[in-house]
């Protein structure tokens, strides 16, 4: 078992429109890992298993994965009673995985992007966020981070898209982009 | 097995002087890993074990792992023939890697750095990312891209820092900054 980092506590939001956001949170869930912290990944607004880091961490045991999202995609203003269920799931998740008895860092991907989309507020998010134990580390991503979630943060990279190659007409790609 | 990706070949280009470049770039392969594609990491200006992604990486058997570089910090302009002549290794490396025989993704972590401090020049690291086989995909980190990695590159991610707990005056913490 390796040491446990000591400092953890603080709140990382990666946010913006350029690629790599929920793929610098899975980076760190490996980094994380292999130090011997404890990892949960919450995944907001997605669901299924066709997704490289899914079938990644189910391959390797360690990193726990929850998923509160509907197989479909949700318009800005267009969601659902469904959504907003799904959603609270994953908070109610999210308090309990951020009490400190079982996990040192806490992942709430797409979190950003569900409150942008005001499926959930920024206000209850950032209560779940503060409820959180000494030493649990908090990383939230997604585009359009509202500002509570900026003011809160520690730490906040902006992912800018510089060049994308969708851009170029490239579809996404299993493996890489998903 | 899973099925293999369709459309690898890219080149990726993570830059910026933000938190999430190397992060990104192992999430990268973690998602890749969990689609069953071979991954490899080249880093460049690291040396040994205490890095989170190091100790990860040995306990999840499946994706390479190389490092070219010292145990001591670089100065820009300051660096050593030791340092040109590991640099050098790391891209014959990259480019045995790169050959498609044994990997679909190659990351060459903080070969963008290498770069900028002219231990080589962008114009070597560049014959080595153009003579890939088709199919594979190349991922380049590191602050300040020169701009022939960032002409040539598909996607190129500007990592910009909002917020930094460093300028707080909080130090690197074992399994989230390295």
């Amino acid at each position: 078992m390796c040491p446990k980092s000591s400092g953890l506590g603080l709140v990382q939001v990666y946010t913006g429109v350029g690629k790599g956001k929920t793929t610098a949170a899975l980076g760190l869930a490996l980094r994380a890992w292999g130090r011997g912290l404890r990892v949960i990944v919450i995944q907001f607004m997605k669901v299924g298993e066709d997704y490289g880091e899914i079938l990644a961490l189910k391959k390797l045991s360690g990193i726990d994965l929850f998923q509160y999202g509907r197989d479909q995609l949700i318009i800005k203003g267009k969601h659902t009673e469904e959504d907003v269920r799904l959603a609270r799931q994953g908070l109610k998740k999210a308090t309990e995985a951020l009490s400190g008895k079982k996990y040192d860092v806490v992942i709430l991907d797409e979190v950003n992007v569900v409150t942008h989309f005001g499926i959930v507020t920024a206000e209850e998010v950032m209560d779940v966020v503060r409820s959180r134990a000494p030493g649990v580390e908090v990383v939230m991503t997604g585009r359009y981070a509202p500002q509570p979630f900026i003011d809160e943060a520690d730490l906040v990279t902006e992912m800018r898209m510089i060049k994308h190659p969708y851009e170029a007409g490239v579809l996404a790609r299993a493996g890489i982009e998903f």
